[in-house]
């Protein structure tokens, strides 16, 4: 890639962005919302009539059962979705990692039992550990408000 | 996060909806269209121009060759795309997941004949253990339409 | 899925397409624009307000500790996201895979003093082994521009 150079702040000469924008599109940057903005992650970050959320895992229900913990997951996005203004059955994908991909099943279980029929999302479940012991599910997706 | 409460269908309040839209968005809220949906997902789900695709994996090529089972997925998502209105030079991020890392030159046989040269998508390929043996090549696309 | 059926490369009949358009969104198709368009996949696409970026791996750092993996992939994301004409204020979601979520904290440490506070991505981070030996971390993001 040509151009790689990134300058890490020396002077910051890009401090005079409010002069003369780097950016070409500046004028018509829209604003970014986020929802539970931290300093390493957001819970969501919306922009351009969607919500797009961070993969969440199991947080009370975390060490029990992949049922509970999806329950949990699911609960803890349909909650952040209500606050983006959107809800489960406008999902455009959802990202699904598993510890263990023989618990797909029991996965299915709590997804289905929460999954709305003709209204679901375009999915892809994958095996991948994740950053805890007591963490077996974690899911990532992206909807439209 | 605060309001994490998700009333599970007790007696359906929620189904008021058309009176009071719960949504604040709700008025401008564009249609989403899918393509085989289901019960537990949808083969794509298209929104704002574009098209959300689930993650595909193998059918008549399930168990063969990894470069069959990704000439299998690539047509499958063709397909899709044509049924979407679009084509493979408008696929805007891939994800590739192979159950063996080992096989990515093979993948990426089936994929180079099948990529249009200059017109191809940002791309991410890791290994995953997959939903059941056999399958062993999952392939995710999102697609400007 | 019906109408599965893809034309391979014959006599190219589709070259016509200018005269009589398949696509039904043919006319309000908006172009993408590509950075690093390659034969295989593009270090980005841009299209709809939005870049949507490969999965960078180390280059100069490949081999190296995770965290200097990190803070070489993340400086590339930065130029990348420049050329876009965006910046990393604006990344709407992250995807990490390390190939040892056991360096998980060790990522943190570079993506951390890289973060911005408060205008952080929706991130999820899941361990996968990788395309080559001395790879440890893969980072894929689509930021708003």
């Amino acid at each position: 890639m040509a151009n790689k150079v990134v300058k890490k702040a020396t002077k910051k000469p890009a401090k005079t962005v409010a002069k003369k924008p780097a950016r070409k599109a500046a004028k018509k940057a829209s604003a970014l919302k986020r929802i539970g903005a931290g300093n390493r992650m957001s819970e969501a970050v919306i922009h351009g009539g969607k919500a797009y959320l961070a993969g969440f895992v199991a947080e009370a229900a975390a060490g029990k059962s992949v049922k509970e913990q999806t329950a949990d997951i699911l609960a803890q996005i349909d909650a952040t979705l209500k606050q983006a203004g959107t809800d489960k059955t406008r999902i455009l994908k959802a990202n699904i990692w598993l510890t263990d991909i023989g618990t797909w099943a029991e996965m299915n279980e709590a997804w289905d039992a929460w999954a709305v029929p003709g209204q679901t999302p375009a999915r892809a479940t994958v095996e991948s550990k994740l950053a805890a012991p007591g963490l077996d599910v974690e899911i990532m997706v992206e909807a439209a408000i």
